[in-house]
């Protein structure tokens, strides 16, 4: 499968495409990290950066999205940009039909590291060498997204199977 | 001009349509509350409101869009839901090519009661008597609505005008 990931952000936004199967090592397809003016106007901003993540999922025709999810513990203005950022990338890939799950920071660390503690610098170590890179990526912020769409392929879809299921029971079909 | 308000909220949001000039009475075209399932996944919430908004949006023309304001000071858990409903609020109204601007709670009970302190009795009692009512607007989502609809209206979308001439300077020209 095919995954894309996001780290949310208004200002920089990384996003990480994968390919793989559940416990096999992952292929990188592609990384990119999609920035915006903290000067411009926050409509403007959050219009190109759909345009962008709208592009971005027309081009990998990714099997799902993986979004890491906000918490407010952070610094209050930069939360609120995050979350709205968050739902830029949601409604990106529900748009086109995709199953969209979000991640906890910490569920992504345990996926990628073995633990729900590891910084920065060992999540970067660990997507370099599972990805088999030759060179870290960079900015921190795509290695991020490329973490975010490992950590979907190896927890294998299981949610957006069960999601699937309950919306098929909900319609009353299977269709 | 026409302009819709929208008081962004996951689980119920607020669409409030109004017509007017400034300094004048303004006229209530229409409104509406959009709801979704608290129970249901975030990405199937957020693709529901945008499909929502974005047809209120085309089926209304409005030629400006206005919208709260969001602060993270409230119950952490709701400002997350709030943040990102606005989100989409914004990108309905800045796909369609729409001016939006986005207002603090205090500037628009300032605009509509005199005072930024203004209670949501207080708020709802003055959207009755200016748009000239039979009853109260209910719920009171929608009240907030109309709420920011006229407050856009009265402040003549001077902010829209400056944006507009702040991009004609940026893009070096005024076509």
């Amino acid at each position: 499968m095919r995954v894309l990931g996001v780290d949310p952000g208004l200002t920089r936004c990384g996003v990480g495409v994968v390919e793989g199967v559940p416990g096999r090592p992952c292929r990188m397809v592609a990384y990119h990290v999609v920035q915006t003016d903290p000067g411009a106007e926050l409509p403007d901003r959050l219009l190109l950066l759909d345009q962008r993540l709208t592009a971005l999922v027309a081009e990998h025709r990714p099997d799902a999205v993986a979004v890491e999810r906000v918490f407010s513990q952070h610094n209050v203005r930069t939360v609120m940009g995050t979350a709205q950022a968050s739902a830029v990338a949601i409604l990106a890939g529900a748009r086109a039909g995709l199953p969209v799950r979000t991640y906890t920071p910490s569920e992504v660390k345990a996926a990628v590291t073995g633990s729900g503690q590891a910084d920065k610098a060992q999540m970067t170590a660990m997507v370099t060498r599972l990805l088999r890179l030759d060179s870290p990526p960079r900015p921190a912020d795509a290695a991020d997204a490329l973490a975010l769409a490992i950590c979907h392929v190896w927890r294998g879809g299981t949610h957006d199977r069960l999601a699937a299921a309950q919306r098929a029971a909900r319609t009353g079909g299977n269709r």
